[in-house]
């Protein structure tokens, strides 16, 4: 059993912020399962490993015997757009709601257990209340601090309109913690005023106020911009076991630490011990796929995390090595010591023109040995080594006289 | 058979806004009777005739033919408070609403027509609302121009707060024109903005824009500001024959014009005839009975009319002239050719000193034959007149070597 400090030293990794630590940790000493709540969109879902960083959390919170509640926002998806404006947010039709909901299911139960996990929906109690408990909830709160939302503020500023009904909304969500008497709520940083809404609302309702524990967004694939289907930069949680593989294998080196912090369940004394093999000399890439094994394990099987490097098929893991890469050598110039790596990749055929290398650098998938190089890497001469631009051109490249 | 036209011009009477004229001129060429709605408070009333300037008009549509909706805002007013921060805005119970509602009915049921006046509740379809209905509502509008109301802007740079709640009350009442498929909505100046969400929340519903009728704010019996309770320049409904008398009388002559327009139903060639008459002489205190009259007739009887004069009891009615005024002769030195009205005052002992003088000066309430003077009225030498210091001290002065 552990104590209580040990599991907030759990709770904490990787997360953005907790308020507040010390009431967290007087929950933790009550010895009692803990109310834990997420609140999830009830429109279809498809996650990505961006989405995971806080279902893992939950997780981590359901290890430790904590009660973890799922919440599907479905009232006011069942509303829609009430403006009609957007005619994309159609209401969802209950059918609907529970087609989504089985989905989600499926892709969160591969992290959380099922058995463990309690599901809900806030039309539960959200579908009960009339105008006059509406009204009543509005009142819990002031225009001047729902204001205080970043999007609001901003849009106030610029002029944009904000219809009433948007007020309500996060009042909704906060009110969801009310009913729930939420112990904790867990949510990415984008929705630090939500949850602290739920932790004013329980106040006035007359409960204890919940702990807000925000995490942090997920860097996508690029390791700059945050991971999101749109920029195409992500992990999906349905993706098969070959394109994690590849992806994985593919990041920048930099975002090593950052993703086993946040994606994986090893012990972090067992992290930090894999960072230090990377400082002293272990080549990145291997590391990288035990990161993708522990992943591919987890969406798919043990199995399928064996044989994902043939499952990647034909197309290579950028800095991936093969064994059967291509010699080529560039002859140079007597008065030449070295070229950049620009004119490498052009005089290797590995990119057919000067503006192909120019392409390919920028888009930052040129690899030295499996190890990502910018525009200002030179090949010396008498240097032999594999060299790889986007996805399918690589060669064992020596640069010789 | 009264013309559009005719019945516009009656309706025009004495009102401070129309929106829009020429809408309303069609909709009453429609030759249907119209729905006609203002919206009450469910608190207890005690209205005055401030109060009325706003039923006489309803009174006048009525007359004719259309359909007036005497509609009590109970649904919010069984909520009360809801910040629980104001006590004395306590949640009603449907008994204290029935109790109010009658009340309201006696007293307004002495200028509206009990048979042809539709009293209704909005609990009868906002009890109804679910709080999904309630979000559908509050999307109709946005934020911004929410803001725009006077009070809220104003709260809002003052940085007092405002609860959300508040912008959903607006709402509610615009929707009650939607409930109601209200044609023409009336209520004072300052209930413009919610007279014009009912326009709005009406064409977003589908439904022809009801027209909005602004009535004035009516000056109390001081002449300069608005008539209240709290101001104590009211003359109350439920006022007896004799105060009704004493305040009509005692009005500033100035306000004739304006309390014939708003309160008379006389017509505007009869009012414009009495009017001309104290151009040409007639003592104004003679037109003030006959308005006197008429009041006293709608709100107690005929008879109660033709008593008042007695009713009115010992306190005489300021610029009131008695059969029975003491006579007062004032004897001036040789070189003094007349006397200001303070110093008359107080040599004729109608104040006990200089300061009584001024004071009563500064109230406004020194007649002279009937006539309210100001400080630089002066009697001259050889001259006799009634002159009055407030409601008591009068007397025929005369001033003479």
């Amino acid at each position: 059993m552990m104590t209580a400090e040990q599991q907030l030293e759990l709770i904490k990794r990787g997360t953005e912020e907790i308020i507040q630590e010390a009431e967290l940790l007087a929950k933790l000493k009550e010895g009692r399962p803990l109310k834990i709540k997420a609140g999830f969109d009830p429109t279809a879902p498809d996650l990505h490993l961006g989405h995971t960083v806080l279902i893992n959390k939950l997780k981590v919170f359901q290890d430790l015997g904590h009660e973890v509640f799922f919440l599907i926002g479905d009232f006011t998806g069942m509303i829609g757009d009430p403006t009609g404006k957007n005619v994309t947010r159609k209401p969802l039709t209950q059918e609907q709601v529970k087609e989504n909901a089985k989905s989600y299911q499926e892709q969160v139960f591969k992290i959380l257990d099922p058995q463990k996990t309690r599901v809900v929906f806030n039309s539960e109690w959200m579908g009960q209340k009339t105008a006059a408990d509406m009204i009543q909830l509005a009142a819990q709160y002031t225009v001047t601090r729902m204001m205080e939302r970043d999007d609001f503020s901003k849009r106030f500023a610029n002029q944009q309109s904000i219809a009433i009904h948007e007020f309500l909304y996060p009042l909704i969500q906060g009110y969801d913690s009310v009913a729930l008497e939420a112990d904790v709520e867990l949510g990415g940083t984008d929705q630090k005023f939500n949850l602290l809404m739920g932790r004013t609302l329980q106040s006035r309702y007359g409960q204890s106020a919940q702990i807000c524990l925000t995490v942090p967004i997920l860097e996508g694939l690029d390791g700059v911009q945050k991971m999101s289907k749109s920029l195409g930069n992500y992990i999906g949680v349905s993706d098969s076991a070959g394109e994690m593989y590849q992806k994985i294998l593919s990041m920048p080196d930099s975002l090593i630490p950052r993703y086993f912090e946040l994606l994986s369940f090893k012990s972090m004394s067992e992290v930090n011990q894999l960072l230090q093999d990377i400082a002293t000399g272990r080549n990145p890439q291997e590391v990288k796929k035990i990161l993708a094994e522990e992943i591919i394990t987890r969406f798919h099987s043990s199995e399928a995390a064996a044989n994902a490097h043939k499952a990647a098929g034909n197309s290579l893991a950028y800095g991936e090595i093969p064994e059967d890469a291509p010699d080529v050598t560039i002859k140079i110039e007597q008065d030449v010591i070295d070229l950049p790596i620009s004119a490498v990749l052009n005089r290797a055929g590995l990119v057919k023109n000067a503006a192909g290398a120019k392409d390919v650098l920028s888009r930052g998938v040129v690899f030295v040995e499996g190890q990502q190089v910018a525009s200002d890497y030179r090949l010396a001469v008498g240097q032999t080594k594999v060299i790889q631009a986007g996805k399918k051109a690589i060669a064992k490249v020596t640069l010789s006289y």
